[in-house]
């Protein structure tokens, strides 16, 4: 056996992510590692904390990442507020709210399903009925936007009825932090989690979360320890924490952390609103060109997510076909369907870096020529066009 | 608040790890990000897999990376094989130990305690009087080489005490993967976890891990779902399992594993024996040198683990004065102590790319030069020549 080194293909990185880096971020990533306990990391560390406050609009002091992905990001926001017996009311509407229960079970808590179609944004009436059917109930958990469909849901809305029945709200912002207006302390969300992959356009591998003051007094206040090691907030504080005095816990992904870094300063130089606002606009010029084409939507217009587009794959094509030209002749790689909607969806990412003009017409012209090559019944050669005219 | 990108000092890292990281690796981590289901990153999982079998030295089809750093790994190998009830005998020789007895607990099992003093051996008597005492123990744990303290144990011996008493031995491996010698399969050891950034010089943040036979069965046939969504083994398998098919379980920290691949690539140029003589070579110089000096270690000689040497504190010098100096003059990181042996002891790391004949004089000059200046009584100017005269 004598094994090379790795050089990867040079992808468009248009899937659900992870999403195009920006080469800033990977320049950053490979500077020379340090210390986790060095006064300079530190320093570094607090700058972290400060961005991200910043991306989830909080002040909340327990705003920083988790050293491992959004999965684990997920499960820390659940083992830490999930007490064995805990009753938690999750709304599903695709893959993630699945995983929530999932969470929710394995923590001993029992969750109440409150269920929605996949592609629907999810319906405050049904989660109305549930809370007032479970007034034991302590938790509200849902995904802001679902990566798995593109639907976008109302969290303020959401956040408001799980208050109004005393219940703490968990919130999925795996794909919206960056992308889509996020608004941690103005819709009062409790606990909140986010992938590094996605509209941050950083490497995967880091998870962002933030607690309100309420949600760390219920971490405080627990019964029972929580049940892992490596994400009990109250160990993972003594290292994150303020004060000059770090705690080691576990060696953090130092050079990850860089990266993050990197892309937390990148937006907070471009500023939220705007990247809020660059995200809605490549996200019209591509439904211009789909819509030019002949393609579908799945999600209504009104909950559609801009950096992630899901459209229905015209009958008699063939789904892996297209994704296998696309990656091997184009070097651009687009999502597949997840669950309910493998096979019968693609997944269009416009997130972070990859949202662009560039990528989008790349994109459109991409798809167009592979599936006019393969017959598919489609308005052959107008979505450039379309999505070009979006830009003028 | 306007925050700049980072750029951090160049230091010489030889604590306990993160280590210096081979600038290859570095290089390699920068490459661009490709997709997680990418037929060319799935490709470069297998070759991951082979070359930590090659490190571990097992054929172990469960070897792979965990996403996270070693913390998650060493919690990865408990959860999955720790049921409520079951009765894991923990033999602690150091901070770690006592570590995995929070895991033990945290998984609902009770933890044996088999105690030696910090910077001994575990002894193999202590343990089979446990085994004798606890027939209805299921699971060994301990750790091979004490990061904390230097000590290293007779894994040998430990888990063929493990085996006889039918129980599985976990076994921490963070520290001596690529620095000793370790033989997953000649030893038995059942499960075992590692970290990138001792002796594999590899960034912070990922931790490779090997599962036996016998544990994938106890995995498989568990009366409980494993507590954990992220680390359980049933799930991460779908997809770094063999076969073309890959689940999609979490999004792979895809640059992470770019340099892992790249460090085990080295290691493999390298030759494992070869990177243990290394190790074992520029401890010895080392050695003369802390010994010219006058300094004492903590661990008898038969102990001692060549990758991390830890040293007595002479009376009257200032622990954090001389870090501290050593850091802002010199760029120069060394470990201080933990739990009992805090402001007692450093610990001196020569891991990895870090071990070698540069970083040993250097270390033994800058060490001489501080000490001599704050009036230390120690033999003034022999430490490098002595170290020097090793290499001869």
């Amino acid at each position: 056996m004598s094994i090379s080194s790795f050089h990867p293909p040079k992808r468009t990185l248009m899937g659900p992510g992870p999403s195009d880096v920006n080469p800033r971020i990977l320049e950053a990533m490979s500077r020379p590692t340090i210390g986790h306990l060095d006064p300079a990391f530190v320093g570094m560390m607090e700058e972290v904390k400060g961005l991200l406050q910043y991306a989830f609009q909080t002040k909340n002091a327990l705003t920083m990442p988790v050293s491992a992905p959004g999965s684990a990001g997920m499960e820390s926001c659940f083992v830490n507020l999930v007490e064995p017996g805990d009753k938690v009311i999750v709304c599903q509407n695709g893959v993630f709210g699945g995983r929530m229960k999932e969470n929710v079970e394995r923590c001993g808590g029992t969750a109440i399903m409150v269920q929605d179609a996949w592609g629907s944004a999810v319906d405050a009436n049904k989660l109305e009925d549930a809370l007032k059917a479970n007034p034991d109930a302590g938790i509200v958990a849902f995904v802001h936007a679902e990566t798995s469909t593109g639907a976008q849901s109302d969290a303020k809305t959401l956040v408001e009825l799980a208050h109004k029945h005393d219940c703490l709200a968990i919130v999925d912002a795996v794909t919206s932090l960056g992308g889509t207006p996020l608004k941690v302390d103005e819709w009062g969300i409790d606990a909140i989690y986010s992938g590094t992959q996605k509209c941050l356009s950083c490497t995967p591998g880091i998870s962002p979360v933030s607690f309100s003051e309420a949600a760390q007094k219920k971490i405080s206040n627990r019964k029972h320890r929580v049940q892992s090691w490596f994400l009990d907030m109250n160990l993972v504080m003594g290292y994150w924490g303020a004060g000059a005095k770090r705690a080691y816990h576990h060696t953090a992904p130092i050079n990850a952390l860089y990266a993050l870094h990197e892309a937390l300063v990148i937006l907070q130089d471009e500023g939220l609103e705007n990247a809020w606002q660059r995200h809605q606009n490549n996200h019209l010029a591509l439904r211009a060109g789909f819509e030019a084409m002949g393609l579908n939507f799945v999600v209504n217009e009104q909950d559609r997510l801009p950096q992630l587009n899901a459209v229905t794959i015209p009958d008699g094509v063939d789904d892996a076909a297209v994704r296998g030209q696309l990656l091997n002749d184009y070097n651009l790689e687009i999502g597949a369907g997840l669950g309910d909607l493998a096979g019968k969806v693609w997944r269009i990412g416009l997130m972070g870096y990859a949202s662009n003009q560039t990528n989008v017409l790349f994109c459109l012209g991409a798809l167009d020529a592979v599936m006019t090559e393969m017959g598919a019944n489609i308005n052959s050669g107008e979505a450039v066009k379309a999505a070009s005219a979006h830009y003028k």
